[in-house]
């Protein structure tokens, strides 16, 4: 959590922090901002120390917003510095740095930097500030870093974004649903007033309107994948396909607070009018599994295990797994879950040893089987959150039917 | 343009590009792949070959739909390899790059790379990869490199979409406009039927909602900013201010098609119901500066004069300007404007020696004044876009009133 910041940085022994790029979009950066509309700014965070937040004079109203420490970006005369490194700018920015760290007594230790940034750029940059830095030790932590392992676990005013995400989700879910219903079925297809079919493209504006009026983003898209394409886990759907009675469609929704803030997670699968009885099979082998993980949870359980229930289970059932081989393109060919919070994928992951359901955790689980040779996949998928009590929060409460009825014309 | 990559690549001495990251808002890999939805791929173009795109088989049908050639990232093994490296992520995924890269004879040369990662994680895998292939010469360009020189011009294609969004852009304006204008004013404030003032959050709303109806994204907010906000450049505008009559609102709107695509940009100044002397007078300064500029474009014309012809004009009027002293925030505080596609920001700026209105370029042209500590600003932004035949075309055509009239209730 974010009270933990300054022990995962000596635990690490890390002296300092240096977070750039964005306030929208840009996890790291965010996390510390709140939801503020810069466009660039560079934050340093020194051990035991509060933030400072360097930015544009333009945007120090919004970077104000956050609460944080402002100091004039504009102070340092970038274009005076372009001078002195015959106008290279990456000698130019490390030149710069080199004068905001000398600003706030950052002249030595372990820096460890974060923020989104083109991969040259940051390539350059960093290796041009070690050349004229030698006493700072510049850090590219990967995997278990102190802000994913601090991002890991949410706080009760993370949780507060993270329920509402899924309040949000289930609503708009709801409303696809009654939208579907809304309209008949004419020979095997569901079809508007007018006769003609509806299709994905239809349902994904709707979601999308909905999105807007409920004030939350949709910047990855909406997975809504009819038989055979719901067979391939992010296979988006093809906005002009029908939705035909009786194969499956993958609906997996992942929005995200507007601004670039905290995500839901959620799929359901559904046959819109009958379920045949290939797909009824694969469905109930999913929410067999899918409801033991789901019972099972617990409070500070390790998560590793439960990828090796799942596939365990799937391959009772007669499924291939990607344990058994990882090049699968058929059977479970995924993980079970993945945390969320400002990113979509974070930690804990379910292949990571390390990985915990400890307090503040907020994980998917999400099993499915795909058979894109059958025309057709299936995955549930729920958001879990641990709560400071230590119970299992289900943020996406939402009904599990397969079936949705749709009356005939 | 897209078609002069492989000679710029020439000119640059780069002998292959590599670009990692999503397809969605990552525009060097959107550049390449058009709109899919991929999480993450790495896509490599040698010179004088079509590139190859690497990624998750999970994600192979939607890559596909790029029309590049895909190979299989789980190949690789990346867990596998994590075991050669006592599991360290950056060496497994550098051991990895190296790896594709011998699959595809990439075995030396200059490789430049690209696209939007953390910033420590790029340092450190890049550092690792330059550590076990030698031969090649790892180059972060920054500034004009060959992607933003390649990505500065936009060819038919892209101006499509670029005139797309300059429509949606200005239809959504008109609606705006259209929706102010359905109240009526009750001391000195625009009021709903209710008699509660319409807010700031309300307009914001509307945009949003009107956005997703027309199947764009508004991933960095709109501007909407009266008063003194307005004499913030950069300022969003409080959700819960009321619409007083007779203050400066800068509307600055710059919309991206969903998915992460190309952008507009856009800004009126309007005063509702009236304008007082002041807010006129800063609005007039600002209206001849911005038509002189407009009316004097042309072809292969030098960016860089118009922005000293602004900061001279400017400074006629009586205002203080960034040359004069690049510090201030009232005057005349930024650049004239900026190049723009699928960045909101991109070559060529107005403050660069080396930008031209070259056949392809997209330009913001966008003076304003501000003036915070007496409650305004004013700002006027229209998108122009050089065409293939040389002719300067208006991408935001739309009308520049100062006062939006409003009935009295």
């Amino acid at each position: 959590m974010k009270k933990d910041i300054d022990a995962l940085m000596e635990k690490h022994q890390i002296d300092a922090l240096l977070i750039t790029g964005p306030a929208g979009h840009n996890p790291p950066m965010q996390y510390f901002t709140g939801n503020v509309h810069i466009g660039h700014g560079d934050l340093i965070k020194k051990r035991g120390e509060e933030p400072v937040l360097f930015c544009n004079p333009m945007e120090r109203e919004e970077a104000a917003r956050s609460g944080i420490e402002i100091k004039n970006l504009a102070e340092y005369r970038l274009s005076e510095l372009m001078k002195e490194v015959d106008n290279d700018p990456a000698k130019a920015t490390a030149l710069r740095y080199k004068k905001m760290f000398s600003d706030i007594s950052l002249t030595s230790g372990k820096l460890s930097i974060y923020g989104l940034q083109e991969a040259g750029q940051a390539y350059r940059i960093f290796n041009e500030l070690k050349a004229i830095l030698p006493d700072i030790e510049i850090i590219g932590e990967m995997g278990h870093s102190v802000l994913s392992q601090a991002m890991e676990t949410k706080d009760e005013d993370e949780a507060k974004h993270l329920r509402h995400m899924g309040k949000v989700t289930t609503e708009i879910v709801g409303r696809v649903q009654k939208f579907i219903q809304s309209h008949k079925s004419k020979d095997g297809v569901v079809v508007k007033t007018d006769g003609t079919p509806l299709t994905i493209g239809d349902v994904k504006s709707k979601i999308n309107l909905w999105a807007a009026e409920l004030d939350v983003e949709n910047p990855h898209g909406t997975i809504f994948a009819i038989g055979a394409d719901s067979g391939v886990p992010h296979n988006g759907g093809n906005p002009t396909d029908k939705l035909e009675l009786g194969k499956t469609i993958v609906f997996d929704i992942f929005l995200q607070q507007a601004g670039g803030g905290y995500h839901s997670d959620f799929t359901r699968t559904w046959c819109l009018g009958y379920a045949p009885e290939a797909e009824q099979k694969l469905y109930d082998d999913v929410r067999k599994v899918f409801d033991n993980i789901m019972e099972g949870l617990e409070l500070n359980a390790p998560f590793a295990p439960m990828q090796a229930l799942t596939c365990q289970m799937f391959e009772d059932l007669g499924h291939e797994t990607i344990r058994q081989n990882p090049m699968i393109t058929e059977g479970y060919v995924h993980s079970l879950g993945h945390g969320l919070g400002l990113r979509i994928h974070e930690a804990p992951g379910a292949r990571d040893e390390k990985a915990f359901f400890k307090t503040g955790v907020a994980v998917t689980i999400e099993p499915g089987l795909y058979y894109p040779s059958k025309g057709m996949g299936s995955r549930i998928e729920d958001t879990v959150y641990v709560n400071q009590e230590g119970t299992i929060e289900l943020l996406t409460d939402y009904p599990y039917d397969l079936v949705i009825p749709i009356e005939e014309a």
